[in-house]
């Protein structure tokens, strides 16, 4: 069976408080980086997975973040890409 | 000044452990994704960078990761993305 790497990015959902972001943001400021206006951090996930075909391989993932990966309350996730590995 | 938003990938260094993704794939296994072979789990950061010039963004975001984002000694970064915000 082919084998796909699919990239996954998992980011905190729009308006939701992104902790993280925010230190990223102020660190870089304190080291003098003062064009950093905004700053999100999020997962970014590589998955090898066994699958048919690219279309089956991206749905398993999808059903991975919805069940394990992503937190459904806080977190947004996007399918980044998908090739064959 | 324009502003561009620039994404970014820090990922655990070739080679090197990665603990978060082996938690990752073995919980996948545990919940019935048997088509996981591996798992790997990284940063995804995204900026909003004032810049005179995407390239200009794009040097101030590496500079940053070499100062502060990534850990030169188990982290590599790509830039995954630049646009126009």
């Amino acid at each position: 069976m082919p084998r796909y790497r699919v990239a996954v990015h998992i980011v905190p959902r729009q308006g939701i408080l992104d902790p993280q972001g925010k230190a990223v943001r102020d660190a870089l400021h304190t080291l003098g980086f003062g064009s950093v206006v905004d700053a999100h951090v999020g997962r970014h996930l590589v998955l090898d997975v066994d699958a048919a075909s690219d279309a089956e391989a991206t749905a398993a993932v999808r059903t991975m973040c919805d069940k394990l990966l992503a937190n459904p309350v806080t977190e947004d996730y996007e399918i980044a890409g998908v090739q064959a590995a």
